[in-house]
């Protein structure tokens, strides 16, 4: 009892100084989510009244793109700009390596002496990349933390590109001037999503090329009703060049959703989002956890694999019964 | 009415035909399933009892690793082993472009005249890559159709990888002769996921370093309990040269398995997968459906709109009076 009082008191003090800034309270808060620890679930209570504010940007495109050094680039332009940054970088991480060792990354490290810059890099434990189920509360606690922009990266080519576009307010989607077959399919995938898209190693031959293309597949696959026309930028992200226009362009988009009034739509929907599955995570939970000691439960199992009931039979049979009025 | 006898009919006729092998009836309820239509959910019950025998093969690499190439050359194989091949190919697709255009992929196409191969290309709508929700589902449906092995091939490198190595019996993954920090990066991920490792275009200068290296990192990161040492193999898919001998080391890993007992076990771990993800569907569509007109949940999705309510309390609440016991 005296222990959860102290331990209550910690994280209200933990709380106050989040919402003033603290990394280190900040990154505490975020190893509790990550670690799905009921005192995360508990902070993310506490400071949700406080975000809502920081405009989110998603970062991504294939592997050896050149994200790393283009967000560095970006986040000493946003500085500039007197912007607080918040990054998220999802790396692809391995229990063998114990996380990620992308040399990338190293050229961040110039901004961590920088109180107006925070940076996150989320091993996602077990996974290859993917963005992370915590991404969007780890989001939440930059936001409540006063940062401008959160800046999320993903590594890889799959299904969080397009988790990556749904929850970011603008994505910037990074190619290259590029070669193979796979590489073209993926990049006309991403065509779908990207608000900002950057050809990035821009003094490399056939660059000009690769702009013009994206542009014409842009242009062939515009809606009628777009109002927004997404720009195709070069830059070459180890010399910085090109960073600004990029940063710009990022900003034009935000003003745009703001306009529309479609910025702050977006913010709500993603709150919608991160509910609906704390509800399935609860209900899942709540499912399996009050059945598996029922002997009905168990039978349903057993049945399932002397395959004398099937899957959706028995999950019919189960969700059947349920009662779940508010 | 009538109608519903007649559907109920051709759907009666098309199961039968299935499990004769038909690939037109198959290929028609791997479409309903896809499209999520009750139908296919009455054909996954229908099939049920006669799956469980098929041995799941993944296949999966970084893109351009050439795993395509690789696919068609052991369907030859396979097939010059009499055995019957269901491949499931699951594609980065676009609304843009209406679906993969992989170059590679044509060269499958010698087998669409082979009544022993049935190839699925599943255009996971709206998504890059990533494991299609359905495929658990359409592989029941090629296990069923009597096929011996079921290869299912990812393209993309992120979340999708540690899914289908999870699901699959056996995971083959296909790497380089390699550059790149970031390929490196995953490459170590995909260290934890593989049961057979191959190294392609092994003609490439650097090949037998590569597989040195892999073996290298594989021995490092080895747990002392494994019984399965993971072979590296080298290959020339576009030749297909060395694919005999990694035919030969799935199937070793499938005795091993066989004879440990783990298949059946492995197997039975997915069916009950399957369910508990039937089970959070069937859940999902309950408790959103059964509120979405109610007035608490409409004031309750207001005020998390105006952040006057958190999502981890909104979602305790709606949880807290959900009664889940079967």
């Amino acid at each position: 009892m005296k222990q959860n009082r102290v331990l209550e008191q910690t994280m209200q003090t933990d709380i106050q100084r989040i919402l003033k800034g603290d990394q280190l309270a900040g990154a505490r808060l975020i190893r509790l989510l990550e670690e799905g620890d009921p005192d995360g679930m508990a902070g993310l209570k506490a400071i949700f009244a406080r975000t809502g504010r920081a405009f989110i940007l998603g970062i991504t495109g294939p592997p050896g793109s050149g994200k790393s050094s283009l967000v560095g680039h970006m986040i000493t332009e946003c500085r500039r700009r007197d912007l607080k940054v918040g990054v998220v970088a999802v790396d692809p991480s391995s229990s063998l390596t114990g996380g990620a060792f992308l040399g990338d990354r190293l050229r961040m490290r110039q901004h961590t002496e920088d109180a107006g810059v925070f940076i996150r890099s989320m091993a996602t434990r077990g996974h290859l990349g993917g963005l992370s189920t915590t991404t969007r509360e780890v989001a939440l606690v930059l936001d409540a933390m006063g940062y401008d922009v959160v800046m999320i990266e993903t590594v890889g080519v799959g299904q969080d590109e397009v988790e990556i576009a749904e929850f970011a307010h603008t994505t910037i989607v990074v190619s290259l001037p590029g070669t193979g077959d796979d590489i073209q399919a993926l990049k006309a995938g991403l065509l779908e999503i990207g608000d900002v898209y950057i050809v990035n190693k821009g003094d490399r031959p056939g660059a000009d090329d690769e702009v013009a293309r994206l542009q014409g597949m842009l242009e062939m696959g515009k809606r009628p009703e777009a109002s927004w026309i997404a720009p195709v930028l070069k830059t070459v992200a180890v010399k910085g060049e090109g960073i600004s226009k990029v940063v710009d362009a990022c900003w034009n988009h935000r003003q745009h959703l703001l306009d529309r009034g479609l910025f702050q739509k977006h913010t709500n929907q993603q709150t919608i989002r991160l509910f609906q599955r704390l509800v399935m995570d609860l209900a899942a939970d709540k499912i399996f956890k009050c059945n598996r000691e029922s002997t009905a439960y168990q039978t349903l199992l057993k049945n399932l694999k002397d395959r004398k009931i099937d899957p959706v039979t028995a999950a019919e049979n189960l969700v059947k019964n349920m009662k779940v009025k508010i």
